[in-house]
């Protein structure tokens, strides 16, 4: 059956494209008024380029081609995000701030979910060039607003800090490789492992360590992690950018979870995580990578977020995505084609009865109609369906 | 060198990406008050789903990927077209006139041409569902709006009919495979060639093929045309529908070229190419092509065209992507965060002074700024830089 779509991946039919579509312009213009710039980078790239900086589940959930040009593999991007990094490092080469957005398809090899599709309609916004908590604040503010504006409020915005991890890592002085198998255990929050793994790592980080999947709670965590973890190698100044967030912030739905790393491939500090009403799924994840710039030439500090608009727009009530059109007849006057235009001018769909119509004018999204009545076009309810 | 990219891939930068964004979303609108819905079919299809009904050059073009579910063979699309014709077909299930649009990123293997995108954005109206030349004619009205809309005026749209071809391809009785090669000398205007294949093909089809390449310019055309190619055959009518496209779009600039088939893989009926003041290259391609529904189970009459709005865009001056940001101080007054808000409802950019920031407030897009004087907050030009 030729119209079999492979699993996972799915056409948009007109009330879900008019939602997606509504969707990308309200949110590309709240990025906008605000100084994002759209940019929009290829589908695809080298594969070296497309998966800078990121894990190898990303490298392994990007479908890979042959260039016939150059014989050389490409990827189709499976994450925008390194493309925009790779558009501020080495196209924009800007001094200061760059503020940039974008919206587009990724695909994956493979489903990230049960449920997930494997065409992402990626949308999000990036900050580079700014290296303080101010850059992260004004991105956290961005995603709660993005997210009121679809009409999908967070309900929760998780926020965890990579740079605290690191620190402990580096400090337990793991033999190389360990490092990675520690960040997995504590992003699935297996203590007994944690434990086993730990067990010749001094004191306090060894504490400190195991004490991470149970840091998480409102603002009042971050006075109970600075209890239980140790203040030196920069983690008291980490924890102080989380507190300087609670209060920032203090009017959305925030909380913290200092052992929650999910998904934070190239990540190096602040990170979040924005949750709905009535999902386990993040809606939203974002979060500061500081050095992924450095493999494009340019060190540039960086922080941002994306999310999947499909994911939200299946949230949203179904809509008819054709709100009532007028039929017109396909001949008659100057005043109609004036009618026609005066109509279409204020947002009306018009269409032109084509002779010969099989179907109801209905089934095509009519419910009005252009009749000439005392000399005058005038719009009345459509007739005889 | 990691940022290089494939030849013929490219980014859109602010300044691209903001005119691409801007004309995608008018020529959207002017398809839906119109009465054409969008749909937004996948990157991803089985593969035979995706080249149904079309041309051997097509698949060439269709770059292919193992589809790690299924073990099956899936392509990413390079043409839109077949796509939406199988959501009319299978998923609408209309009995009437649908008519739909779309615009969305193909990849190609190859460019088609020295100075063409691998990765063109297709932008397209398909109308579904009517066999007659009112539809032609809608559809041709479209495009020269579009191209209105866009402000890359047409200045020809040339006017061909492959039912002619067809009709006298299968008078001229040719073994199965030589009606290809017949098309393709055709296609090329290659008369000795063509004098050479038809040496046995009897009058007056012989005449009238070999007369094909000769018969192009302005409505007169069709005149010259009913004067040297058979009446019978059905060729009289369609000559005839020609001459009612020439009636109906005489304020366009229209012309006819009935020995021109370039690019009409999978059409049936008219077909037209649109092209702009200043390039040999056409904008638009568009056409009749009835006969590829039936592979979707459904045979429907369907006419639409496409274009690359990349190609359009190119042909625009160049534009700014910021029209004048406006600058903000990070923190305020109450009446700061109004003010702000009140500006960006307006559509003005306003971006947050981010303090330690290390380039100019221009390079970032800003020539003016928020200033507190008299107790009001007020734009100024941009001071100090």
């Amino acid at each position: 059956m030729r119209w079999v779509l492979p699993d996972h991946i799915q056409d948009a039919l007109p009330s879900d494209a008019h939602q997606l579509e509504t969707l990308r312009r309200r949110l590309l213009d709240a990025f906008r008024v605000r100084g994002y710039q759209l940019v929009m980078p290829p589908l695809l790239e080298y594969l070296d380029s497309l998966t800078t900086g990121a894990g190898q589940d990303l490298k392994l959930r990007t479908f890979k081609l042959v260039d016939q040009l150059s014989g050389r593999t490409m990827g189709v991007r499976a994450d925008m995000t390194p493309q925009v990094t790779r558009i501020d490092a080495h196209l924009l080469n800007r001094q200061g701030v760059s503020r940039l957005c974008y919206c587009g398809s990724v695909l994956h090899t493979l489903p990230s979910t049960l449920t997930a599709t494997r065409e992402p309609l990626q949308l999000g916004a990036e900050l580079y060039g700014h290296a303080g908590i101010e850059a992260d604040v004004e991105i956290l503010r961005l995603l709660a607003e993005v997210l009121r504006l679809a009409e999908v409020p967070a309900s929760r915005i998780d926020i965890g800090h990579v740079g605290i991890f690191h620190a402990l890592a580096s400090r337990a002085g793991l033999v190389p490789g360990r490092e990675e198998e520690l960040f997995d255990l504590l992003q699935a929050k297996d203590v007994p492992e944690l434990q086993n793994m730990l067990a010749d790592v001094a004191e306090p980080v060894r504490g400190a360590l195991l004490a991470l999947p149970a840091l998480y709670g409102g603002p009042e965590v971050l006075a109970e992690a600075r209890a239980r973890l140790p203040q030196d190698a920069g983690i008291g100044a980490l924890l102080g950018e989380l507190q300087q967030l609670a209060d920032a912030l203090a009017d959305l739905p925030i909380s913290f979870d200092l052992g929650d790393l999910r998904g934070y491939h190239y990540h190096s500090g602040v990170v979040f995580a924005a949750y709905g009403a009535d999902s386990p799924a993040a809606l939203a994840l974002g979060g500061r990578y500081d050095r992924v710039g450095e493999a494009f030439g340019r060190a540039r500090p960086a922080t941002g977020f994306s999310l999947d608009l499909r994911e939200l727009v299946w949230r949203l009530p179904a809509a008819s995505a054709m709100a009532g059109g007028v039929l017109a007849p396909l001949e008659g006057d100057a005043g109609l084609a004036e009618a026609i235009a005066h109509l279409r001018a204020r947002g009306e769909i018009v269409m032109s009865a084509l002779p010969g119509h099989e179907g109801t004018w209905k089934e095509a999204g009519c419910d009005r109609q252009l009749v000439k009545r005392d000399d005058r076009w005038a719009v009345v309810p459509l007739q005889g369906e």
